[in-house]
């Protein structure tokens, strides 16, 4: 959090989050919103409040003499894990609050969202005032990604399937084999540094030291990932780090999370429904363990995360992301162009630690990263389900090894 | 399932029914309806959908040739542990089916209220027809008192504590001593027989031998539970079954389910909230083992299930059932009548076996009761949540030991 | 505890009981003695440890006034649950305790026998202090069981399969069908009453009201099991309880305990190590979900506790005991004499509840039986690994319906 | 294992390695030999039998024609987890194993250990025999040191706390202050390379670029321990990893493991039984997640492992190991010389993965490290139960964060 935006450019960012997180859920039921399937999870409801929480407790609360919350008790129900913030609900009983409704949340948004207004257009508004409201935005947008993706998840436990988007039609180009862009080896810097938002894990920026590597020119798509499971890929423990085996099998992982076979053909649960599986789209839904696997079984590697920044640094950022509507992989027009951004998270060998002299905030918001710095794999370049706006060469997130519910997919590396 | 009512009473009470569980969920949100809060409880949606299909398998589909279902597929989604009946969805999971939506859920219900309407007033209409109906409007009337202690159940994890019904206050009378009614051995027949409903697991009417034995003329009530609280009853290993005293350490049990001690009193959750514990109410949510520790500690015993029904037999029924409206037990008005109905099932010692001489019906109806005759023990007498309509001498509840979301209490005997 | 023998005949039994215990052992390594394989289970040093801890704790401690234990820590070690004599161990920590070893152990036994025998030849000796040992007799005999089934089961965990007991040959005979023996119905009274040893929970002695019955004239066999298991018994979950089918689908019971089917031939795991299943031997390592099953299947039931003993009251008890150095059940010569004693503990329908009347005594010896009162089922009969001595037909064992490691089957019952 | 010795020299180190082996189970009981305390440690026994299998396996069965095991079933049972090698007995169960009882297994150890050194002196004998007998011992090193700590934790669980080696007084020097050592920044090569013996993951060596940093001259002592725990350390969640945090509360951590106060003072339990803890000792026995927050609360760092590896590149190798005999960290008599071995193994915070260029060797053996580089974090430097023979600057140990029954300490870095 070291933007230093002017209070006008973050209100409309603000303006057009907020809104976009009210877009998100039209269409949606109060039931769809109500429920949580696992603790990782978390209810639609509880997302649009506590992305709401988030700008009460953090900007509303110090900035604000006067503020009245609607109800005081939200800030126990709508914190989600900052312990210097105050004690708060478990998390894995956020599926059982049916109070306050999702028209009450709804009304809690649009009480927040008038006051913030208030004060990014009144006097008091200053440069402090602005970078947080952005941060609070790209919090709001890791939030959206998160409803779309818990949503997912509680959806496929019913066996009617319900499409959160409307059904349609994806041609499947045919495959395009996967090339190789090259790259040098040497001294690089990588992490954020200068104007513009990032989160505080993304820097300092600092200097690594790369040996000579190649990256596939675009990601494994489901087609590779039959050919794996055609060789027995789910059924060769020497293709996998002991505990990803030990996870496969206690959990009887054959394929990607939400795939099934029917009729000798696959198919796989997403945002629309049911859908045969695309095998010129990039695979989803597959694990740090199994896109391990995967590479080993491909004779290669992932990337490490520098790899990955180093080649990104000097790319467009475009692809199926959020924005796109789509909410799904797709198949790439055109795999040549090496666009390493969009459609799914990509897995790199990375696991997720401070930088060198990282330090985090003081108070509450230093507990945004820092704190999960063990035992996650560190992914990269975005996927369908997340905003645009949100990303950047030196974006991090991280997810547990074992984790499928995201859009996870990946893409090779190659020593040189 | 023996009584032979006519088909005229059936659709009477049909109708009852079916209006009296539109009653209990009006004022109830969709979010609250939702929501599961352990394996054993669920959805009121679930039970609104549940009721319904019960009829829908048990009668439509076997007497209407051409009756159509609004959507096949409620069967698996609805159907609760008939294995005879299909397969079906996880009992764990009833609270992550967000649609059908409570709109298509009242739906469902209207659909299948018409085609039965239509039966009952048809030519076809029988004795064995009206027999089945009465049969769903008691399994309805069963899953009424699920409704309200079910969402009671879920609701207890908010910690805005929201009431079903408006908080009103309730006077508590002072103590009443409680005192006994004697009763006679030798040889008494119980179990039903004869005209009228009653569930297969109620018969056969057979002879028992009992001695000479008294009964509490009223139940422990709240006044007294303190007592044995506040002589360490929840600290003396001694009084306990030894499974009893494993499932106390391992859930922390220093007190009834939903109560908490606030500036030195004791305050209970209810449907009508957040309430003062009423000391002359008869206790309520105890599990077996807390009633037998109690027993234990007071130098008494429970009853038998047969001593249960040997007194209760020449009873009149009355009390406070679920038509009060009042949904939590009260101060008996005057507790000289030995009123043995109402406010709150009496634990039994008895554990919940098959009479001599019973055998489950054929088919999947036969799954009603004669599967769970194991681990479970027995209560009698109905209680604030039970439809006074249901109740019966004969009527047998069972639950495990270690429950307490039910409105669960407990009645003294003694030998003589 | 109500016998009343002379101080003699106790030193004589006392000899005889801590005698056959140290014969039981004979052969076993201190390895295998230390094992714990289940918190159901105990190690058969902990067996030697405790019977003997209970002898000091009951008796020596509290009647001479100078005793000294040779470890005061023991006390600590090997009280099993009597929360009244003093905090203990944790039970699924038992196979941890390497120290004291079995040589200690063995001197403890030594020291303790030494000091009762002095007091039983004393001045001081008396008829309370002959119950008493009789009672830790019994206890031990109780633990003799135990010992040689809770070894039977650790060592069911190698896959050398090793033998307590050389093993021999057993001649299969032919089938022998299952015949009837007819009982009328009327006032009968059951529990131990008079002198001799009993348990607390088999009085007191009190009538019941039987309708007619009969009774299986052997225990079904392995044989008959076969047909069972050949006709889907595993596989119809209406023929079982449905907690029964949950506890066959969560541990994939497809058969007994110990059984594994080779080469098309059904083997099990036993005293005498890897054996083929003998056709005509009752049936053993089934547990009551598994009995009551079969009874189903085969259209009878479990008979009741009070049958069973009603039609043992006038029966000799001979049989296959522990006495007989088999240790597993073998074809009986002639199943004609309707012999209900031996082999392995018949599964009744009856739960574990104390008779009309029963109070535990005072003190930590009142916790023998009573606080197990709950869950649990009582069986008849006595088994091929328990000593004759101990049996009587008044005799109550009692288990978990879901314990399989015990010798336990069935004889089946029908109404008439 | 790319070392190339000599058959001579492999020779000795066999023979010296397995007498170290005996002479540390000199002095323990066959019981305390069998017991296994969690999935996570192993009975000694079972380290005697691994460590001999591993040496028939990947040898004796590849070289010797001939070769006949004792038993081929032995490779069932004492396989640990190659997947290559064939099928396995479960891991959670090693301590069931009573047979073959320590007698046994000491036999095969002489049997292989005969047809070993025939092989090591016969004409057949080569640079590769020689490789493989070094690492089968460099293999054996490393399991006597769990030996050591895997008994310790077993022992934890006996009331009576024996002693492994016989107690003795340690003296406490008075406190040390700690300094730092100041290293430069620069390109620097970590990493095994050239003659020697090291395991696979140590290399390839390859350069990493390091910022300048500064190390702590001695270990944190139990005095620096105490210090952080009077300071809230186990009460503060802001000091912790958000998992760390999860860990402290699910397993009560308030100290570190086998700490306990007593009369106002802290007490541990050791190979030398109980004793007041020694203030200037290394502290033992911190998981990562206790380092971590220790060196947080600190205001400092944990180095990483190029860091620590750079430091101890020109270091003698000295300090308290194995051969020493205390098996317990011991207060070092001059801090000042920065020595960075021994007594304790300190957390880095640096994540097991595999070096750039890393490949695991084909076949079993590539099983060694490589399927172990995820969810685990690195450790350096060695313990007081880590023979010196194994210690080098390269030399990579790693357990997940949450574990504790190694001897764990950590080292304080800092950024410069």
């Amino acid at each position: 959090m070291d933007g230093r935006p002017e209070p006008a450019s973050a209100l409309e960012l603000f303006r057009r989050t907020r809104a976009r997180t009210t877009d998100l859920v039209a269409g949606l039921s109060p039931e769809d919103m109500t429920v949580q399937s696992m603790e990782d999870a978390s209810p639609a409801k509880w997302h649009l409040a506590h992305t709401t929480w988030f700008f009460e407790q953090f900007i509303l609360r110090e900035r604000v003499a006067d503020y009245r919350s609607p109800d005081d008790r939200f800030a126990y129900l709508f914190n989600s894990y900052y312990v210097q913030a105050g004690p708060r609900h478990a998390r894995s009983r956020r599926g059982l609050i049916t109070r306050p409704g999702v028209e009450e949340v709804m009304s809690y948004r649009r009480h927040v969202e008038a006051a913030l207004e208030d004060l990014l257009r009144g006097e008091q508004a200053d440069d402090d005032l602005a970078a947080r409201v952005v941060l609070g935005c790209h919090h709001e947008m890791q939030h959206q990604e998160l409803l779309v993706t818990d949503l997912l998840h509680a959806l496929s436990f019913n066996p009617l399937m319900p499409a959160i988007r409307k059904p349609e039609p994806m041609p499947s180009h045919g495959e395009t084999p996967m090339g190789w862009t090259e790259h040098e080896g040497g001294i690089f810097a990588i992490g954020h540094e200068g104007p513009g938002f990032a989160y505080d894990c993304e820097g300092p920026r600092h200097d690594v030291l790369l040996r000579p590597f190649a990256l596939g020119d675009r990601p494994v798509t489901n087609g590779d990932w039959i050919a794996f499971m055609e060789d027995g890929g789910y059924d060769r423990p020497e293709l996998w780090l002991m505990e990803g085996w030990a996870a496969a099998e206690r959990n009887s992982w054959d394929a990607p999370l939400y795939w099934w076979q029917q009729d000798g053909e696959w198919w796989c649960f997403q945002t629309r429904g049911a859908q045969p599986v695309n095998l010129s789209a990039p695979v989803a839904h597959v694990s740090y363990y199994e896109a391990d696997a995967y590479a080993r079984w491909a004779g290669k590697r992932l990337p490490t995360e520098a790899e990955w920044e180093v080649a990104a640094a000097g790319q467009p950022i475009r692809g199926n992301f959020m924005e796109s509507g789509r909410l799904r992989p797709v198949p790439r027009a055109d795999a040549r162009e090496s666009q390493l951004y969009g459609d799914v998270w990509e897995w790199t060998q990375s696991p997720f630690t401070p930088y060198p002299g990282f330090r985090p905030p003081e108070g509450a918001l230093g507990e945004y990263n820092g704190k999960f710095m063990v035992n996650q794999m560190v992914l990269r370049g975005g996927a369908c389900t997340t905003p645009i706006e949100q990303m950047r060469a030196s974006y991090r997130t991280f997810f547990h090894p074992d984790k499928r519910w995201q859009m996870t997919g990946l893409r090779l590396a190659d020593d040189r």
